[in-house]
């Protein structure tokens, strides 16, 4: 069994400059992901919809009858559209997501979503204290992220994310599951297992390309969000909480089951070079 | 002459914990990657047939007449939509597959296609009870993604491969043998050929895009498979045998062929570093 | 507080062959990615305008009315295409820029923006005479792309940047700064930061990349332009310099405050190791 | 000046060990190349004339009136998919091309494109008898390629490259010296140059994506070939000849001034630890 090296977290944590400067960094590129996340939908909003322009800053931009969102089925004559669309959405999550986990994996390892953190608390790769801190500073970052987008495109309302027509709920909660477990897998796998080697140069992109990939999966039937800070600004900010509960739990279902798996089945069950040794900072 | 490896595998590699956590690991990867590819190919229906969605839980959803699959070319009046349909199912394929390969490359070697681990047996860089293991898990993994997609769209009937109208089982076979050559010489190349060096830290990516640029050659034909356990787990599910020998018999003999060609043939006469010492796990 | 490295510049910077080289560099990074940038709006201009070709040569393709640029809600009836149009752009952005940063980072930091090399000026990372020699070769490479561009098309006249219709100068200002805030701190986690360590290997692709996704954003509003040189030299060559103050003014300040942010507060405090020793070139 | 390390080269080069496997992998990766990209743009053409494909096998397939190929802007009414096409034809190429020099980069430099053999030979970095092997293996492998294309996809005429209506040859022509000149200059900064370091990790990839983005810009006028090989396969398959000059010209122009460009004003003047000990194999 691996050891847990946090029960709670070192007593200064808290006050350490590693921890504010992983805090911030979590921050800035969770900001910088939902941004382009979020705002790639908005953006085929504008090109699709520039005549209803002038009243989008008037919140009366709704979703019902011809709502468009992450649940792509739900359109009714534009269907045809929806294939580059959903590349648009998926390409600006992945390469957006990579690029903020590059900015920062180095500093906090990367996590820039709670369900990540939640998977590497679980596996106890990270004190509770500082998973507290990081899914604080996931959530703002989504959240400023989702008010500048507001203030930027001159008031559109942001969609966050709800399942299509015809999708039940519970399906919707079934796929963030298994989606978002395959996203943790990869980041166990390419960024926090100890013997990753040189594979982690190229983590950030295979945990970038997963959520591109579930996306052009996902996001027809349920958004395929595997990110609650990701879900939690937008809908905040839209203010539309639709189905909204299972943009949280399942995601950290499937991170923390993906976490044990990894943690308890995958990870060699005597690594001996690892045990003994405090854990350096870019070991997590 | 390269040396042969193994002949059969040491007596206790079946219970050995490193052959088992190799063999999770195929069965993991290969799951993430068939969810996504597969999944893909389901959401495309999603979008374009949001009337029909209720038929779906009745397995009503047939392929005749107004039928719609991996063979592009089939489509009648709805053609228009195709080209980003291509772009939708290879990046779904090429990200998930890198995400997959890098997610298992260190510990079984991230072969995730059982055309794959056929080629690494041809070439004696795995012993037939590992390949027997890897195969198996391979399989599995195609099964329960097909059975899980199943479960969270509702009832959605996979897919699976087939030869597109005014294509022949024979070109397609052919095409299977050739796009599958071209995968598995890339993994020789950038994830076994012990002299690869620091090509070892993009070889996940450049495996997953061969994926992504075949099928865009071979899309519109035939699927472009290349791999038997991704079309298995679909046929099985969505019980869909029309072509499916081509999907088994294609792939290992492309993969095989690659193995041969570049084991024998492009990999140093001599590699003196190499013969007389036992591989290390990184070296398959 | 980190130490200001460079105040003016070295007494021989602007003779040193190194100077030199690096100046030759950006130069021609800058010239691959704005001719590739650029160039891939005027061919989505080739393909839909066929049959307006042979005025190009005389200069009377106009904006008015019926105009097309960076600004894509403008247009009126043909909406249905944009979204695979931001695919073209935003991927030939990424793709080039990825590639042009590869081949300059080793010898001149890979800035090819004069927005980043403000922000590198700004955090004390290259003295003011380099950061001016950078911004002449960075606006000259763009200046001969757009020429070249216009003499290979046979003469169209390049687009430039412009907000859509419906947007104000304000928010695309805003727009910019945020837009560069991101790509200029994913340039400073990546490719400037001195302990980035093995990171600086995908340095490039995250830069790349980082534009690629901000472009499926900005895209539909301001034209996502992040680079004062990419929208300097399309605008003199094609002669359109409507709200071309934003792509000056936003970028620098969305790309001084990254620099500050991570200069500042996200680089530790005290680094021992490199306050001492003479920076080496691949240091900034 | 930079030492010309080979004049004609070392008399038992022809017969070496090393020089035939080199020669073999450019052979086999110029042939996954040639095979995924002149595949996709006949994937294209299958998806969107499924009803003609009968006739496919007669030759009767004619580019004249209703001619669809790499110049896009010649389509009349079907310009609405030209987009996405653009998309499939550049990532089929940019993903083929990043893995074909990834699997062969180790053993022949991976140049996969006469055109970089000839700007390497221009630089003094291979000697002329191997630059000949290597333009033979690279012609062979693409018209091997596009023979098997042609009897897989049951006779389908491979389409080779030739100028848009509108655009003269000049133009094309000039199109292909700068976009070649881009990609040389690229493959020398990262795969060439003695100091690339750790960016020769991903040098694959900066390869094969400048070439996906200058596809999305020289693709709507000539095709963008910059590969006299990838040109000539196709055009010998298929046989069409018109413009197929500038396609060789261009490129060898193009590749030829990068070279010299790069060998002679970018690279150190004396980089003396490499001027008087032979050349390792990875470093040409």
């Amino acid at each position: 069994m691996p050891p847990r090296r946090y029960a709670f977290g070192r007593a200064d944590e808290a006050t350490h400059p590693d921890s504010i400067r992983a805090t911030l960094a979590e921050f800035i590129s969770t900001f910088i992901f939902v941004f382009a996340g979020e705002g790639s939908v908005l953006a085929l909003d504008k090109i699709f919809r520039p005549a209803d322009y002038g009243s989008y800053g008037h919140g009366s931009y709704g979703r019902g009858g011809h709502g468009y969102g992450h649940g792509y089925g739900r359109k009714g004559a534009d269907t045809g559209r929806a294939a580059s669309d959903l590349v648009v959405i998926a390409i600006a999550h992945a390469f957006a997501l990579f690029s903020a986990v590059a900015a920062s994996i180095n500093i906090s390892g990367g996590h820039v979503n709670p369900a990540v953190t939640f998977g590497a608390l679980i596996g106890g790769r990270i004190s509770l204290i500082r998973a507290f801190f990081y899914w604080v500073a996931q959530i703002l970052g989504a959240i400023i992220a989702s008010l500048l987008l507001r203030l930027a495109t001159g008031g559109m309302r942001p969609m966050g994310f709800f399942v299509s027509s015809g999708v039940s709920e519970l399906h919707g909660f079934l796929l963030e599951i298994i989606l978002t477990f395959a996203l943790v897998y990869t980041v166990y796998a390419t960024a926090i297992d100890p013997k990753r080697g040189s594979l982690g140069t190229i983590a950030p992109l295979a945990i970038g390309l997963i959520v591109g990939a579930n996306i052009l999966v996902g996001g027809a039937f349920d958004g395929a969000c595997m990110n609650p800070a990701r879900a939690f600004g937008p809908s905040l900010v839209g203010w539309r909480w639709d189905n909204h509960w299972i943009y949280w739990i399942g995601p950290l279902l499937g991170g923390g089951l993906a976490a044990l798996v990894y943690e308890y089945l995958v990870i060699p069950v005597e690594p001996p070079l690892h045990t003994h040794q405090p854990l350096a900072p870019e070991d997590y």
